[in-house]
């Protein structure tokens, strides 16, 4: 279990330390989606009123997440981010009248440490938040499966989901 | 487009009033998961050392993330949590010899408005920190579906999923 | 001096003792503004991409700030805030091109001391993120003065601004 | 162990359920203190400049962590404070030229839960404040014991430090 | 609308990536003020009691906020300050018996992104401590205009208001 | 008086200007503790349910602690900490059944300041954790004395208390 690099000597949790690790170029993709019924779709995506908007709210929350990560996740280390980029897409669900909205997360950084936590916590955020903005009109929306897609930089190189 | 309780009259998002709402008791049940190899599983639930470490931290890091909801979900309601509660539970895979954590947070206020997102927002951050804790050993993992099961309270009443 | 009921009784400050104050409905109209160049302006208000999307930012940053509102004001009581709504109208500066773009928060809640500081820190933030996403273009936009217009409710009951 | 009100059924962490507690006038008042060599003592109190400045300091570093306190007590719910307030003395050691300065907390609410933590919280902030101020003058400054005076209200009632 | 580079491929808010900026030294000279009446004035600098306590806590309101300039707006980027000072000077109005404070901040950082944020956010919360301090003397003060008044330092190099 | 290195030219406080400080490998172990009676001592030790949880709970808090401490302590600059562990053991108090938990925490960071606060609020917060968990059984339970045991890299030095 000393593959735990979070397991301090008395079989606690710690920080790690990484005070000798390379400054390097990293970054992150992470994947989050919700699924949500046509009427949703429709109302989010919809010409009407307030075009876009609940896309740019999800957006914003996700990137403020992103910058939040190290309070959020107890043994995450802060980071200089230097840029995150969320980005959105639908799908439409082949068996029903329901529509995926899919969030792609790119963040960056130079610095000691990856930043696969604040891609996959912005994505979770993002989600969360175009569910607390439509949960008036459905509560059973779903957040889809969210991961990691590929990273780059550190000393474990560049990882690529299959 | 009326229907999004969030957007306001000039088509941008706000913070719905709810000062007329009535107190109630309100809970919310909320359900996540998280993949991971047998090896993973292995070193969480291991007799050896630290011995549910990781899952206290993860439960430790949902419940703080749940009572700062309302700083992380933008259109989000400060509300006065009056318990949080997380329970875990191992789901053997059928075709691989992965297992997947469940993750089941129940919230509860006595408020103005639902504990749905704290609910929510502490079983996504659950599994996140889960991910955090163990992504040196593979990072692969996936979050898995993340939705409500249950609501009680206030003026739209219980929600079961079904 | 006494005046000051921040001050105790060192002459320090302290977070006034509102233990006994009534719990009644309070609302609070601030107002700030931000003056930008027609470019600027254009760039916001502009058909082609992204319309309206500085301001979206803008009101979620006002919004999300009215909730830290006592994490960020020293003194102020944590209030559980029941709505806030940011409206934004834009005035033609006569001796130039310049456009000023006012900024009005609404903020109401049910609680035991006024919602002033939270409108007009939400307007004070507003106005900061719109200088902010616009700032790459022109350093010399001017947030003009920010005050409170009206407030309700509480025991010193109604202010109107003249 | 169950007497253990923060432990859940399955043996971990949980924050205590308490929807049904009545809201009383609750108070807690804490005590700290920080012992300085005379140098820094006279620094602190000194005529010359900036009178009271270190102390005006830890004095509402004090109060903004007592606002804190759910944010950085995991298990602590959050509390609507509706006062806290913080007075000084000096003390001067007997057998060397050392004082020790007292810190002593008010915090009040009218909640369902007590505000010892608050008190505590605001109580050793302070002093880590005064640590923090003058370290460049000496490092081996030490926090003294910190510790619940007397609380008020709530089911288990009055406790007096004997 | 190229020219706003907080705007993503999607027209949407975005952080904008600063991975390859260079790391310089970095300076932001903001100013803001606030305008209060002769008796308000006259118990911020009265010698009676509290002396200078409005604006000592006024200031570590300011010093606080700058270092939380990336979580309170959206798109900003985390940085390391590096030092911060806020001054105060008082000005007599001519037409009328009012004072004006006026609130010059200083921020300094090195790192790969300018330190306006920092400093006009410090100005804008410094005003609003003093407002939320004096406001139950008098509702009426209003925050004066507030600007950046300098800036040294990255690509874009010097900039200093006309 | 101008030892007081968190003075400006006012005589008020400011964030010390780091800006030319080298950037070095600093270290920082801080001591605190809290004594509590027998029954409490085995409840946190005891074999039957939740082992452990109490110290892995105040550990995480102590370690989010550290992370957050330039937003708790004032004029305390932001740092990338690089590291943190925290480690616990018990003393037998001689003269009663009492038992005494000593927390040993150390704090890392490659920075132009020092980590002695980082360490300070990570001990206090761990101690003040296990004050809240255990509170329903004793109020009494006294943190004992806070301090810095030894600090390591800028120009200052090596620190180590006698």
């Amino acid at each position: 279990m000393t593959d735990f690099t979070h397991i301090n000597e008395q079989g606690r949790a710690k920080m790690v330390d990484i005070t000798d690790k390379k400054v390097t170029h990293r970054t992150a993709l992470a994947h989050a989606s919700i699924r949500v019924t046509e009427k949703i779709y429709q109302g989010i995506e919809g010409q009407t009123i307030g075009k876009g908007d609940v896309l740019s709210v999800a957006q914003v929350a996700g990137i403020m997440a992103a910058k939040q990560t190290s309070t959020i996740i107890p043994m995450c280390h802060p980071l200089p981010l230097s840029g995150v980029n969320i980005t959105f897409d639908w799908i439409k669900e082949e068996a029903s009248s329901d529509r995926t909205l899919t969030i792609t997360v790119e963040a960056k950084t130079k610095g000691s440490t990856g930043v696969e936590m604040e891609a996959l916590t912005a994505a979770s955020v993002t989600a969360l938040t175009v569910y607390d903005m439509c949960k008036a009109l459905d509560k059973g929306m779903v957040i889809g499966e969210t991961y990691l897609l590929e990273k780059t930089g550190g000393k474990s190189g560049t990882y690529k989901r299959e």
